[in-house]
């Protein structure tokens, strides 16, 4: 192998798109509708790796669309310290791409004994963890196999996209551009690899976003860290400015995902400093972000902010794919890692 | 200056201990049992950089002691993207040395205009965030004038855990013990300097615990980025087998914060996997496990596990100064930073 199978689930994604908005979402409204009667106040979601990144992504909908507090769980307080939280008006969302790891389906389990309306997010309608739901939502992937996680991700996004949107009572019929728009920008791929080719050497990477994109941020670090063994440190725009700034010398590479938008905007601060500070900054997205930094990586800017990281991690997952491939390395090979892991 | 107003304040540890113990008792007695009478039912956490870290401590300490569900509040939602969320029930606790920072104050207005009962955490009773809470608490940690935060990092971490026990109707005794094993633990400081001789050279590292630890490694990698420039990253043992393993080659350096406890055992497999791809592990903490280790830094094993973080991350400020002086920088004027960072 040499990256054929993270290839080709990356160039699936915009079919994996329209399938959700076809297939996937007359269940995400019935979903949506029974949890929308029981009036959950307090959203919890509990994943990891990946899917965990699309939590994030999906807690900051659900503080903005749907107006509810929102947090990430941490599993080990209930595997390893077994923790029983008390859980009524809760809506635990457990997201996952394979459903199998006990420290999800531990927490889920407890919440649910707890008293929360659970809804397990997956890609595995038969896996233990949407066994352990009352509600469980197929991202409608198709079988993954690739180690470095690409189309599972964004099915996750999606899918959550929908069931948040639903929810809040909207429809979501902006996400029906989604499929058209991922396969215009994956078609650039020939850029991309121009692209990566100035990283060859780099040995370590920061990647920043603020917002919806904070999500893309460490979703794209983890694919540089999985394929390419960059140490690739995401932060939050504003938690870059809180000290980290420091390790940022002169030629520092540093990726900032910009797109249009208040999320955007608000990342103007961070790149000011950046530049202060001569780091190599690619931009992606706005291309009137494109004066702050080195090179550019254009995004569509029609789409509305909110769905903007289900598109701007797609040319970033071929940026990781390109790079490892350049360095020598096999993407479907990553060193020391399994497709599923399992941790308690 | 050389680094001497870092490694006062380092030193003071002790005395904040003893302080907080003796004169901050008893207001937060008095604001845990007013909290308590109004029955919260989620606990949200407002906070940045290293206040950030002692926040994500207390969290897990309200899903273990409290029993109820908690989540970090992500600022950006009510800044930028201006949420009001629904908040009746909720308990939100606002973090922060300085008190100052909009994208605390704004977060926590709004929490409080929700429905919040709100809570202020600070080294600053004066500051606006300690005025825009119903409650404050001081963490009597005097003034920290470092650019590296360290009393105050510690003072919030007391003072949080206090607040929990008493909150979960403990009466937090156990504690006492701290001022003295801080004392003998910050005595140490030759051995530290010979320890960070070796890391001389190093360019990158990842930090690695689980449970109420994770907050430590959290915190000791922003130290050794704000002091010493090093890229370093922190994982929960956990999230460092989804994906990240796959950076650590041979003599890559870790450290490991391994608890006498359940957190330090859960941490088990991932030494395991650490020591399998040869990496450089300093292990702090449980000298049972310093076989997984080339090199040890022990911790006193009899403290309970949800105190070892006061505890953990004391010798490992001393490192990252240790290391900023041995690399010719000086931790008091870390590049690109200032004691007060505002970010919106």
């Amino acid at each position: 192998m040499n990256g054929e199978l993270m290839a080709a689930e990356i160039a699936e994604q915009p079919a994996v798109y329209a399938r959700i908005l076809r297939d996937g979402q007359p269940r995400i409204a019935d979903v949506a509708a029974a949890v929308r009667a029981r009036g959950p106040r307090f959203v919890l979601f509990i994943a990891r790796g990946t899917s965990d990144h699309a939590a994030l992504y999906a807690k900051y909908l659900v503080e903005t669309h749907l107006g509810l507090p929102a947090g990430l769980a941490s599993p080990s307080t209930m595997t390893v310290y077994d923790a029983h939280p008390r859980m009524a008006d809760v809506l635990a969302i457990a997201v996952s791409q394979s459903g199998t790891s006990p420290d999800l389906v531990t927490p889920l389990t407890r919440a649910r004994a707890g008293g929360a309306i659970t809804v397990a997010v997956t890609n595995a309608p038969d896996s233990a963890l949407a066994r352990a739901a009352e509600f469980h939502l197929d991202v409608h992937a198709g079988p993954e196999r690739a180690v470095a996680a690409t189309k599972s991700y964004t099915a996750e996004l999606l899918t959550l996209y929908l069931f948040v949107a639903l929810l809040a009572g909207e429809d979501g019929a902006e996400a029906a551009v989604l499929p058209d728009h991922a396969a215009a920008l994956l078609a650039r791929r020939e850029a991309v690899d121009a692209l990566a080719v100035r990283y060859r050497f780099a040995e370590q990477i920061v990647v920043t976003a603020r917002g919806y994109n904070y999500a893309t941020a460490r979703e794209v670090a983890l694919k540089l860290m999985e394929t390419s063994y960059l140490v690739a440190h995401a932060f939050s725009g504003a938690d870059l400015l809180h000290g980290p700034m420091a390790i940022i010398a002169r030629g520092f590479p540093v990726i900032a995902v910009v797109p249009t938008g208040a999320g955007g905007a608000a990342l103007r601060p961070v790149l000011e400093r950046l530049r202060e500070r001569e780091a190599d900054t690619l931009i992606v997205g706005d291309p009137d972000a494109a004066r702050f930094g080195t090179v550019g990586l254009p995004l569509p800017e029609t789409v509305p902010e909110p769905l903007s990281p289900l598109l701007a991690i797609l040319p970033l997952q071929q940026f990781a794919w390109c790079l490892a491939r350049q360095r020598g390395g096999d993407p479907d090979q990553p060193r020391g890692l399994q497709k599923v892991t399992e941790t308690w």
